[in-house]
């Protein structure tokens, strides 16, 4: 005789629970923090090298609190930054160029807040190729990663 | 007759420990983090009135890791800007100018980690002021509150 079956199965149904905590659900765990927001910025640069500026935004929170510092130039909101891009890019003889991102640097300040750091180019129609530095502030909402706050910079 | 005499001297006591503590303590608790960071950014604009570079260096991370952004050129290492800071402002026929911040806006991301979004001027001998607006990430290491990363820009 030993113990009730039912210990048994209870046993094997704990071991089998067990095992596939530790090894499967790590393995189908979320990406890193840096995966995300590296997947964010990735996103973004594809949205904008196909002309969607929506797109490009949705790496931005969706805030009048979102702030965006250039040059001696500060912006503030979401909806004024989406305008801006419009008038600089969209507008009539504009064009928005090839992005592109390099010498990333993501830095976990916390589990929620993040700072990037990293080189932009832009590739003009004519062959002009504006590019320069960014600061930015990612914080993690419901909604996943978003830029707080963007300090862009260009040759001086 | 009551309880003995220890008892109630030893509630005395523990009621004096408990108002001190609750009263007397957080009176004399250490400053906010934003009084702590704003205390550190008031010194690097005296240090720099006052002409010492040192001093002003005092509020940047000590280590070859700190990052420094103007335009679109990186600067690492402590000791890096230091150097470009003398070359740029005290070489010969150079002067360091009046400094002043404005415009702060202090963000805690973390216990240990805080956005600092600010403007910046420099008043120089001869009357020209350049000026522009600067992101700061400050940590919180055992000697204090010190910037890790300084993003600045100027006029474009």
């Amino acid at each position: 005789m030993g113990l009730p079956m039912s210990i048994y199965r209870a046993s094997f149904l704990l071991f089998c629970w067990t095992i596939t905590a530790l090894t499967i659900h790590p393995q189908q765990a979320q990406k890193s923090p840096q995966a995300e927001i590296r997947a964010v910025l990735n996103a973004q640069v594809a949205a904008w090298n196909g002309g969607n500026l929506e797109v490009f935004m949705e790496g931005y929170w969706r805030s009048a609190e979102l702030t965006f510092f250039s040059g001696d130039r500060k912006f503030s909101g979401w909806q004024a930054m989406l305008e801006r891009y419009r008038k600089t890019y969209q507008g009539e003889g504009q064009a928005m160029g090839m992005l592109e991102f390099s010498e990333l640097d993501i830095d976990l300040l916390s589990p929620s807040s993040a700072l990037v750091r990293g080189r932009w180019k832009l590739t003009m129609p004519g062959g002009n190729q504006p590019g320069g530095l960014y600061t930015l502030i990612f914080r993690r909402f419901k909604n996943g990663w978003k830029i707080v706050h963007d300090h862009t910079s260009a040759k001086g």
